[in-house]
């Protein structure tokens, strides 16, 4: 056991950490200018390609994509600081090409896409020309239970033909975007876990609608933004199946270990930044003929959250580790942890850092109010707190134990 | 000491509880449809004028203004309960002309203004036909010390002065609104309570500038808003101080009793909303073959919230009737007990509401995520949590008590 | 809605306050000395009748006993505050012949017992002349569910005989104990609310064994104590049924709602001389150049237990109105509400208590940490934390909801 | 970093693993039956020597003695998984000479104690044949600020006087105990680190009285216990002084490190029982018609504790791996942050393991009420939590950060 990282990995974090001081950090606030300057909410301000140009020629460029001849060849242990850092701001992670749902779509095809499903759809993905979006959850239905999932693919001819409503598909309404992986039925008479299939959808096929932003929170996160789609009809040929029918769920389970550990390292990253902000909010502002930073509560709150966010980095650096030594499967129970537990510490963070900051933490002034409402969604998608609590319950409850007798 | 409704209260709550069912709930769909088909978010939906006309002429109007003979005349503990009903929608309480700020501000003119005052801004404020703005809380200070204040209040001739920037003025931006009720500093060098004065400033005086709404974990809650308003050499009459100078600490105290009573109400009107849909939900979705109202850890959570609804409920009644019967002064600690436990209480029921809602939860189809931005700045506008627990612990540890030496 | 406590409850609340002060709190110290210097610990030290004897001569005695000719005729809204009083102290119950479980063993014989088994039993127990145990848990199953118990009442002749054993049953060991009413199953194969009986058996029946006392974290609470009992073809005659055959389950419903309203009041009763003790104690103790008073989180901790303390008071009282009022039946979500929240809110209470006493909290030079054990284990007996939430969530979901669409 | 124990260390523990099974768990019941039928409880019972014979032969013997030529050259990171599988059991620390307090005083005798103190006392303490007990906190004083410590160290020719009385000195009532190690002042007047020496002191000097053990939550830990000490005039030569007058304070920080780690790991040890006992006894108790094991609030109060104990080994390991390589200094807030999150987690571990076991977890029948009482004093002893959030939060503030101006 060690504590360290690897020198490779320290310099790594290196370049990540100058690129975001010298290019990010301020690039967030010509982003922001940009936007609203610009008549549609829904345009890409021009910063942020400016800034992944940037990244692509410093060699900073598709670090998430570990285990894979198509990327830079890191574990997932060596890129999970890096993503952390990339998640202290929130357009960090694309100007990396390192964002989801991409990264997740990008793994998905080098893992499961066949060579010409890969030529025509990762390697754009991979040099960042593209967008993507992922189209599993429904609206009509608790998708927390995959087997809800009621959009169907039917076969005919030389073709399917999808029908069905998605929402919370990130992404589908970026105006880059050009592929959506859709999930849905194709046989819904087979084993619970093989009637789902998944199939490559380009966007602008017949019959795809983007309907509407969903906001989060009251922020629609434009010019990204969280997508319904409908599919009235849609035919894709037979090709654009992800592996075969019926395998939809397997694909599923595969996607989302690496997705799970993104997501949670970008929690530890945007935690340790509103941490930061509170710790330097709070030796600014004086109440009651001393500053905040002197208060009792606001002291314990500020060692709370270090202790919070200390065990939470530490369970998701183990998490991708099982995940590069024993696999994915083995490690389903970690996985699951950091999955729950991300979230809850940065919500926490969050909540006693806006505290700290009074009205003006709950104002978009600050970027608090708004990362937190991704830290609450975080409880929600790719599956609720509920059902990873449940996974995790049953492998303690399969394991021998015995009573304390005394 | 007797825990059921007067029968004058049940009949009241029984005529706020029909005119809530019948106009009101169906209104929030209207009022949404007026809203996105405006041009300009910040108009008013008309929506909303009908509907004040409507309660007017069924005699529910101003029921909020307690132990006055401008009001319907009922006390503290009459009202509570009403004011709860009318929380339960976010356009209630202005329906009934009930909403604050404008009720803080008719309360402070019916106590503390003198006729010619009253004549001007209580009327209209009555009447419903204009709307009132509160200037108190500045960004370049921690105002949860109020002292900390620095608009500064000038003599000068017959007139005063004003110069400052306010912010979280909330609904100072709406098109109705014609006064803001500001606080300053007439006499820096006082003593630290008698510092401060409170002045009416028209709001078309010039020299005031709205500058920008400010939104609360991204809703901007248009067409009302909270707002950021700069004073630069605002002149207003002599006659337009409230009380006299020195006098604004005091009248600050005066009125924040019953805005937390009110305050509080809401919050349990809101949290019984937001558990009744949560079990309309949990019945309605199915996951893993049974629907959800029959998971334990959902029970639990309704369980909890019920637990913590009563609980509160109670505490702002009797907070209430303390008010009626001892006062403000005496109340103090109850007040604020209910100002630190109602939006803590409202959190957590919102919180287990949107989980059980999944995705819905977090969007704009459902009041959740709306109303929940609400109870989390509710604790920090109006004095955040600290500064409230600081006072009850202030109380307590005054008290006589006896170590347990067992 | 009124929430001061009526005139006659005020007297009364004078005098037994008055009394905690003459006799009971210096009582505890003789008690101690007594218990201390007596050979065997479950010897009864002197002081404790002679409190007793000076309670009945006050009329200060059998107050509990609501709605009954056989006591003083308070309603259960009338003894609460009176039960809190005593609640402040370990011996305060029984030197009124207030304690439990005699109090809900005279209440199943006034309610439920015929004229032989009041003149029997009652009156002795009314007298304080004797003492009694209720015997109900099973240590072989899980008996938060009634229905699990398996102690058989088998009629033989004109007798019952009885086998099994219980465990938790309070006072059965106490040298004064002279009467068990024991749950048990008459008729295994009936409808599972109809299978128990209850059963009135003296203590020195043969076939009866005292077996131990069971600590509760390590205090043995000598010399009531809470024991093991086992019954070994126990023959009493059949006169000695409660009610009849097939009656157990609905006495045990009837029993339990003042029972619940007992401890909850109590708990209320020590959590306030918890903070009593915390606030004595942080004014006292300095450490790093200042009292522990003066520390933020310390205050803080005192403020959010003034919070809790009078929520659970509130909402004990409401229930005790509303037995009074509608009955047991349609009070059981509030009944339900006080047995898991005073429990929870007493284990804070002591927590931080015993927090801010250092080490001295956790020994037994103070009584927190003994008290502390009966908040603790109140979440587990008469029916554990799930069971009581299980109850409110029932209810709630039967309840007509909406959901709160947008 | 690599979150694999090492080769040599799996090898350890499974033979300290081996050995628990082995002679430790059952050994468990012959000390408790022993003990139960020895007329002193503070008499050893017999098997304890036993078992320290078998682990000494065994060769897993002074395992803690991390970084030194007088242990077998262990680092604190080797140690720790081991001192974690000898905490699942109460006795299993001393079985293996690796209890406290003797752990600590054998590091502070070995890194600060001169040739002839170590050969007369940590000799015997290596050995196995004495025990020993530290005295420090005091009674009268907050002994959380080491500065408010009052007993004094006196010079008087070439002896040491002390006066002073002590409390929670664990062991020091321990048939076997010869050694105290005592901190009192020897210049009061010195700069207020400098003003503490530590002295050793043979308990039977006279002077020395041992006054009374002190239980915790009702437990005396007997034969063990946690003592209170009066020093009435106790000569010593002044060759028992420990490195120097004045160098107390800066012995009580080099030996509080590692004995940080050793408690945090225990707690982890006996958490993990909880967890194990609470699942299989989830699994045989059935209510309502099913397990407990199939109840969701079950379930998820499982997750959350394998959740807490993961997070909380990781960071205990991270803090000894820090210990090992940049010094106890430089890892000061890891240690503080185990100090407070240990026996946090275990705390709410055991409590949801008491809940699950019904009425047998608040009693003797099983460890965990026992066990309990550990954790929760573990909050105060060797510094309360207060102290060392304080200690983290010192630490942040002092870190350069930014605000997160949006």
């Amino acid at each position: 056991m060690y504590f360290d990282y690897s020198n490779k990995t320290k310099s790594m974090m290196s370049d990540v950490s100058s690129f975001m001081d010298e290019h990010v950090f301020s690039g967030e606030r010509i982003f922001a200018e940009q936007h609203a300057a610009q008549e549609d909410p829904w345009d890409i301000p021009p910063i942020l390609e400016e800034l992944k140009s940037k990244a692509k020629a410093a060699g900073l460029w598709n670090l998430f994509l570990a285990h894979s001849k198509n990327g830079p060849g890191l574990t997932n242990l060596e890129y999970a600081p890096l993503c952390e850092l990339m998640g202290r701001s929130w357009i960090g992670p694309e100007v990396f090409n390192c964002a989801a749902p991409d990264t997740g779509n990008m793994e998905t095809l080098d893992l499961f896409g066949n060579a010409e499903q890969r030529e025509r759809w990762l390697t754009p993905l991979l040099e960042g020309s593209i967008r993507s979006a992922f189209a599993m959850t429904e609206p009509a239905v608790a998708s927390s239970d995959a087997t809800n999932i009621a959009t169907s693919i039917v076969r005919d001819g030389r073709d399917y033909v999808v029908n069905g409503r998605k929402w919370w598909s990130s992404g589908a309404g970026d105006k880059r975007c050009e592929l959506l992986i859709v999930m849905g039925k194709t046989d819904p008479s087979a084993h619970r876990h093989l009637q789902q299939s998944m199939i490559l959808i380009p966007r602008d096929t017949p019959g795809v609608t983007i309907v509407r932003p969903l906001p989060v929170f009251g922020y629609d996160h434009a010019p990204f933004g969280h997508w319904e789609v409908s599919f009235d009809n849609v035919r894709v040929p037979m090709s654009n199946i992800l592996l075969g029918e019926g395998r939809g769920f397997e694909i599923a389970q595969g996607r989302l270990g690496p997705g799970r550990i993104h997501h949670a390292m970008r929690a530890i990253g945007y935690a340790e930044r509103a941490l930061d902000s509170m710790i330097a909010r709070v030796k600014q502002r004086i109440a009651f003929g001393k500053p905040l930073a002197e208060r009792g509560s606001i002291r314990e709150n500020i060692a709370w959250s270090r202790i919070e966010i200390e065990q939470a980095r530490l369970l998701v650096l183990k998490a991708a580790h099982m995940m590069d030594t024993v696999g994915n499967k083995a490690a389903r129970s970690e996985i699951a942890m950091i999955k729950v537990i991300a979230p809850h510490m940065a919500q926490r963070v969050f909540d006693r850092a806006i505290q700290a900051h009074g009205g003006a933490g709950v104002s978009d002034d600050f970027g608090l109010a708004h990362q937190w409402s991704m830290s609450r969604s975080m409880r929600i998608f790719d599956g609720p707190d509920e059902v990873h609590l449940e996974a995790i319950a049953r492998l303690e409850l399969a394991r021998e134990t015995a009573l304390w007798s005394a």
